[in-house]
């Protein structure tokens, strides 16, 4: 298998979680999203949206989206599970996964950012608003699994939820969100930085980090 | 079970097409985004985001998140399915649904708008920022099914992408998108008015459209 990424990206970064949760290896094949080369016409060919991550399978299927990408290895690796096996149970994991992946990540990428600037936007309240998307669901995060069992997000073990959490506490931090004030999302993370499969999915762990 | 919404969310017409094609009956609460009432203190007790759509299921549980709820509606009330049943079927599908309810929907919600008003962002700006997002996502959605038998974006029966593309095919052309860019979605669409599951769910068939 091959992964389109980049070292950054945090929708790379949680399928390189998955991979590692599920033992399996693939190549990595980074794009340097600053120097726009998701744009290229070969990458747009499998990715039309531009975005990483894009997974080429090996048997032809390419595979785009982070959490599509993530259900599909679960649906073909079923272990570990990345989510539970009750109903409800697999709604509030997935409800929380896409807080994160709706609701906070796409309001503070590099592209939304970037027209902000063009509309001429003052570099300092570009970091806020960045600041601001990941405040306010990371709060709303931490009302989501207060009262749910830990150390992880949902139980004693990691589910789409970590996956989704771990990186976009790192984005939180780099954009000046005093992260403290969610007690129960730092144990969550905690836990995850425990285990290898998400200490070796980390940003500076890769090989186009700069 | 009971569905709080909005008539103009399309979050919450996702569900109600879901809601609609499984032959299932709710109650309606309709919640006033421009007015605030998502953010009264009772409903942030049962969805701390502030946004709809919630479902009750009568029996105490509380499920958010669009597509968690509709993943949730397709694993307890399976027919018809909303997905296929290969998982990379499945994993193209999702990723379609994804690319509306991750890429194009949040950039261009009325909290993100709000917010830009609230930058000094003049109110021309603001919907070519809407119409951006939405001309720049539905274009990667028309090349992720072309080539894809129709009539509906994944085959001859809708699907969780059919319910994601139908309501966001209406806000673009709120904000001024030329639609006619994208023959394969306004297919789907053309199919998808033919089932009353689909119309019923429209906003202005809503007990609280204005």
């Amino acid at each position: 298998m091959k992964l389109h990424g980049y070292f950054r990206s945090s929708a790379a970064y949680r399928v390189r979680i998955a991979l590692n949760l599920k033992g399996l290896s693939t190549d990595h094949l980074p794009h340097h999203l600053r120097k726009g080369e998701q744009c290229a016409p070969a990458y747009l060919a499998i990715n039309p949206q531009g975005l990483v991550p894009t997974l080429e399978d090996g048997t032809g299927a390419v595979l785009t989206q982070s959490l599509a990408i993530i259900e599909w290895l679960d649906e073909t690796h079923p272990n570990p599970p990345l989510l539970p096996k009750d109903p409800l149970r697999r709604a509030k994991v997935r409800a929380f996964a896409l807080a994160i992946a709706c609701d906070i990540h796409p309001v503070q990428n590099l592209k939304v950012l970037a027209r902000l600037r063009q509309l001429g936007v003052a570099e300092e309240k570009v970091t806020e608003w960045a600041a601001w998307a990941n405040r306010e669901g990371l709060s709303a995060c931490e009302t989501l699994v207060t009262g749910e069992a830990g150390p992880f997000c949902f139980g004693d073990k990691p589910s789409l939820a970590d996956l989704c959490l771990i990186p976009q506490l790192g984005n939180a931090r780099r954009f000046g969100v005093d992260v403290s004030a969610y007690p129960r999302l730092l144990e969550a993370e905690a836990a995850a930085r425990e285990i290898k499969a998400f200490a070796d999915a980390a940003p500076d762990k890769q090989a186009d980090a700069e």
